[in-house]
């Protein structure tokens, strides 16, 4: 039986896309959330070799410096053809926070390899998400997307890879799709309609540690 | 047209199952190889983010130590459920070069995920061979074998998580095979008998770099 989660929490985040995503997420439940971020806390060293693992540094380091329950994520592109990378170095390919020379170096790397095909273009995202309290205890949720990268990158919306990353099913890529559509219309109600790798998550989480309010 | 290999080069790993498998696979062709390890030469920092990266620094380094053409290979276990994990830290999770906490690792980490079911434990291993000559030349190749990860490990041969890895189309586990079936009969005549990741990677590389003597 996971631990419930109420009151107010912290996000383990400093990545301004990612909160935004957390906070829309967090809605429908009467949850008040700052952020590592807007609280300054550290950046804590992400040297796990998992997500989940990177997940849980952040999450147990931001409620043990403010006795807050916390939620992180940490999450990444793998594309099979580069073996999972940029994987946990996905958000390290980008430079000062830009993510086109981190999209330029996927397509660079699936070139030399002649992956042009779109069967050799397969990739997904990631979401492993962890909830930590001050005492120590954890909870750990991961959601997937399967799909394919593409090129030139398409769309202006989301953040980081979300341009080059087609779902499964759909024509358009994230960067391309409003946060409602990657969360999926009414996702609590109907999780079948998650869509991103952070909502299908999100929807494990709702399930074992929110109530709706 | 890819640069060709001839007389002594240096393989650069200190991994004594790694080395005596190279050497295996580079006997057919007239090549002197001595090994960074028995050279002395100080280990790199493997500071890359795909297994072609850090094989490319270690070739280079070598070549650069010795002026002699190097070759290296970078390889590890790649398990779906786990994106790839331990993958780039696969010899990370030895302890003091055991594996057997390593393998350990693996089976927690699918434990905790509930990866009981055959589809839920697929892996590969991949082994990314490059080489480097003094003057910054580089030849890069991959090689991929798929199947699933058991529990227990069987048998006492090859090395790293050799014992928890069944190929596809196998009974046996990687343990439980001699080098010559993991490289396949008569690999370099009938390449489709390479069986395992590096032994596929040996037939690119042969291909484009080596000459039968």
């Amino acid at each position: 039986m996971a631990r419930k989660l109420s009151g107010t929490i912290i996000i383990a985040t400093h990545n301004a896309g990612k909160l935004r995503e957390m906070r829309e997420l967090l809605a429908p439940f009467g949850i008040e959330a700052t952020s590592a971020g807007e609280r300054g806390l550290p950046v804590p060293d992400e040297t796990g070799h998992m997500f989940s693992e990177n997940a849980a540094i952040k999450a147990h380091a931001a409620a043990q410096a403010t006795g807050l329950p916390a939620l992180s994520d940490d999450s990444g592109l793998c594309v099979a053809a580069l073996d999972c990378a940029p994987g946990l170095f996905s958000a390290d390919w980008a430079v000062n926070k830009d993510f086109a020379p981190a999209m330029e170096k996927v397509e660079r790397e699936l070139q030399k390899r002649g992956a042009t095909a779109p069967e050799q273009r397969r990739a997904y995202f990631v979401s492993a998400l962890v909830v930590a309290w001050p005492d120590g205890h954890e909870e750990i949720f991961e959601g997937r997307v399967h799909g394919a990268v593409i090129w030139p990158p398409r769309g202006e919306k989301g953040f980081g890879y979300d341009p080059m990353f087609v779902p499964d099913g759909s024509a358009r890529s994230f960067g391309e799709m409003s946060a409602q559509e990657k969360h999926g219309i009414d996702w609590l109600a109907a999780p079948d309609n998650a869509l991103s790798h952070r909502a299908r998550a999100f929807v494990a989480l709702a399930r074992a540690c929110l109530e709706p309010r």
